[in-house]
């Protein structure tokens, strides 16, 4: 951390400064500038931090700047080897594009078989499916809750797919785990702090969409939490973020990709489906998404999709997954990667 | 509901949307434009709130337009009179100000007692401090929990100050009802919609703050989801939103103000020091947010603000706040109103 | 600026970084981290603006950070003193509030002349008038162009209110001031920077209004843009910013208020008018505003707001000003200031 | 239109709305809801800009909404087949990827010189340079100007490159026509209307740079104003937006790639240069535009990215671009394209 003193500032305001830093174990490095006197604060100011707040407050201070990332466990420079989360033998992360496929919402076994059977055959290796719906208004459709979950083993068992499904609050924590092979965290669970340790503490892997207004550094923050159970399965989800833009549902941000590989060693995904929100740009940011390097893609598709219960607006039909699936195939291969494919037959 | 076909839509296109529509038991009134053809669609479709996915999914549809507002128990139209929220006899929503007082985190009784004593003395009616505390970095000190609790409880007993504290966990809903007054749901929770549900359930008034990334819209939903479950007492916090700009830490809405009185019944308070994020700027945005019609503030007081151990960077020393309330006082009385001091001698 | 090296550079990594701040003349002072090295760099950056580009891309190099403003002659520590801007007598910034009102576009000499005379009695002591109007959509009326300001002079000569207008086009910089008084740079200009120097070499005071996406050290480095031509006579202009929230036109920023105090000398007013594009909200908001600390407040106001050309629908008609005019100034009284009033009777 | 009436309003009223929508000429048809009544404007409403505005202030009137598009001749109703602008023979739009290469300013002749030869012999079939250079602080290097704009042309008349170059004021429209063959309108000039106008009446093409807060609608809009005074040849150049995300220096809106091409028949490119503001984002940003659509790119490269005298945190040396270009050839083989390679040799 740097402490930026004000022009003006008086020695007795310095040495308050300077008090306060090696009180708590750090020391001060000046630098005087022409304008400004800089103070340089040596030492592991991660390990406190509400120095910074405390700091910005003391006469004379301007400003502090932090230095150090404030993530540690999910930063490239702790672990300079991409993570490779395991999940029942499919890999995300590993160079290869993991497609994981469903419906929005379970709404009867006899869809999610369906819709499991089909998009299986059309290469994805992971389940989507939502038993439990957050839903901005309590008047919507609220998902299957546990008969969901039921509905979605029961297609896990038949298909060999993994299944991927949300979990909302933490009294449902051990149910879905019980039934789920990937803990999603939606974005607006994303800063629900208790709720990220409580997903950790099953040592499953956790997909973790980025909350629609997190910046990058949060997101990594709420990914630390989950790291800092000991539980290293993290994978990101690039899912869109709120802007003034309406024409989409969300603005993709497709920079996350390069630069949460940047930052960190965990594997990311996209969501073009919450990401642009309409059917029709599906598939073209899908496949920007994996030409920009995401390590999979999570896709909404519905046996039927102009009667579902749930985005119906985003969802591809089998015919329309199959057509993305094979340009997804091509612009893989151009950018050195095929589609996962480890799922058992 | 308002659908909006497109141009060269064929009778087919228009007769299965005509059909989708009138299957919910609506029905569906057609105006043939010069370049669209738009269908009104009759009755209460907010009991429907899949159909708008379902239709523009539909071949030939455009686009819907919602017409009614998704919210019916917090809007205006359902209940014209202002609501006023009684929290132990102090009155919020009454055409007074109420100022709500005291520091970010509980960090000992010794601090809290003190800083309740205090902001008595200088006019506030309820006493806040955070007992668990959502901190973007799991390194961060979070909060005294229910230790912080009892400290509160215990100042509320001895000053008369009802007690507002912010519950992060569906399982800590419990707790916090025991010891406190008002319930507050916090920014990153403000979708979290089972602790929403859970909150209202223990029928204590709720301080609902805006959701940094919520519309307006958003967060009367989030209300709607308190009022749903019977649970009328619900007090909105605007506490700035998330935009481009950073030298501020968020963007404070004052338009909020007017936006909610006009569309609500709900009362409305302003929460500058979050909405800020600087402690120089609380008092012109206090007041200003007063001038705009807000209900009543909530502060961050601190005996000793820069030795807080949480947001330091925004609280308010004691003759801060006295100069502060001296001024709420003067710009209340120019729009007709006082500082609310309902509180018990 | 500092330049904060990456994790494990090279020394001649380092070597070569301090050679390039030495080679324009500054000098490089290096602190040893525990997790980072970081060198400050001494001298007056300002003046080298590319440099901090030039270092980010050498190897070895993480980022940079400034440390000193990029602006100078606006600046708080440059002028201790608030600028008071003169407009043919009018005071703006001396502890007043200046009442600038109008329509939204001139639209005939009979509109203006009652405008004109209307807000002068109930208290305004400058007149605003759109000639030229910036339209989103190329077929939207786009004003009177140098017949409307024939008709602004008209309306000054007779009442002796200064007259605020707009100019959009370089080509239109010596028209404009010839009959205006105030040369009022629009939003979507606030970047154009050919016409801040042309407006800044008129001499005349400037209403430089925000960029609706400019950051507060754009507006401000905007702001010098015109200072830097020799003419200090500018008053900025908070009129709302563009963010995710739809339900009102722009989000009016209430700290822009007091952070343009901090960081400058320059007075600052406000428009509620465009700041919230309802006429439901203007007068709650001007009255925040004021509270908050304004210099003054720029509200259209038209004969016949239903029947207006150009933004109607944020006009107020003149009972609506009259009562805003009224509250304005016991809001103004609350804070310590009246409502200026030293336009020629 | 739709007008949306209050819940509640008077026969007078609404006899009052049907009679302005009347007086200017066009028909209203309402529609009786539960909760609402709705009256579909039939007619033209594009020809009556401001009817909505005035309809929207009159007593018992809630809102109106849009059914017709604003823009008319840049839409893709109007026009079904894609636009190809054709610059010197080079082809954007015609389903290949068309590169636009070179350096963010000029320099030197020696620079231009070395650049336009390296760009052209990996790939590029057209040449970038700035010689008048938009800079938020008025310390900064602005450009050679006309100088500048001569080294262009040397340029283009030694390798065939058609030249593209950024015009920032009215006054300098005909020097740059005179030198360049394709005029960039830059995004902080997306809205100069006056400027649009005058680059239209050069008939040169005009890569078109969407405003940093730009909607989709203001985007076409600003097109249509080129549109309308008689020039189609206008590129569409996605550079990223303003959003509250700071880890990149905007966010690149890969929506707008398919958004564009739904609402409009104009090409776009995408300039993941400074939709990034990172040298090590361009590639992978580059290569996913491609792959959802983009009709080309344009890349910022420099001799030597370390020196130059602007943008070089975001420039590619001749290595990195030749890199670039083996890998977007991959990727637009993959989505069905090659690069656009009709210069002349």
């Amino acid at each position: 951390m740097m402490v930026i003193m004000k022009p003006g500032h008086s020695p007795q305001e310095f040495d308050a400064v300077m008090a306060r830093i090696r009180e708590v174990g750090l020391d001060g490095h000046p630098i005087v500038g022409v304008e400004r006197t800089v103070i340089g604060v040596v030492g592991l100011d991660r390990e406190h931090p509400e120095l910074a707040d405390d700091l910005e407050v003391m006469d004379g201070v301007e400003s502090t700047v932090p230095i150090s990332s404030p993530f540690k466990l999910c930063s490239r420079e702790f672990r300079k080897h991409d993570t490779i989360v395991d999940v029942r033998g499919v890999k995300v992360g590993e160079g290869t594009v993991t497609v994981i496929a469903g419906p929005c919402a379970v709404e009867s076994p006899e869809q999610v078989m369906l819709a499991a059977h089909a998009v299986k055959a059309r290469g994805a290796s992971m389940l989507r499916g939502g038993a439990f719906k957050p839903r901005t208004s309590p008047y919507s459709f609220r998902g299957m809750e546990v008969e969901g979950l039921k509905i979605l083993a029961a297609a896990r068992d038949e298909t060999g797919l993994p299944v991927v499904t949300e979990v909302m609050s933490e009294r449902s924590v051990d149910a879905v785990a019980q039934y789920a092979d990937v803990l999603q965290v939606g974005t607006r669970n994303a800063q629900n702090f208790f709720l990220l340790e409580e997903v950790a503490r099953t040592n499953k892997p956790i997909l973790l969409k980025r909350g629609m207004s997190s910046s990058m550094q949060e997101w990594l923050l709420a990914a630390e939490y989950i790291l800092a159970q000991g539980n290293p399965n993290v994978i990101m989800c690039e899912r869109g973020i709120r802007t003034f833009e309406t024409a989409a549902r969300n603005t993709m941000d497709i920079n996350a990709v390069p630069l949460i590989k940047e930052l960190s060693h965990l594997p990311i995904v996209a969501d073009p489906s919450h990401g642009t929100g309409k059917r029709r740009l599906v598939e073209p940011v899908a496949l920007g998404m994996v030409a920009a390097g995401a390590d999979g893609l999570i896709l909404e598709v519905h046996p039927s999709p102009d009667h579902a219960l749930s985005d119906g607006a985003q969802s591809l039909d089998f015919d329309m997954f199959e057509s993305v699936m094979g340009n997804v195939a091509k612009v893989a291969a151009a950018v050195g990667k095929r589609i996962e494919s480890s799922v058992p037959a």
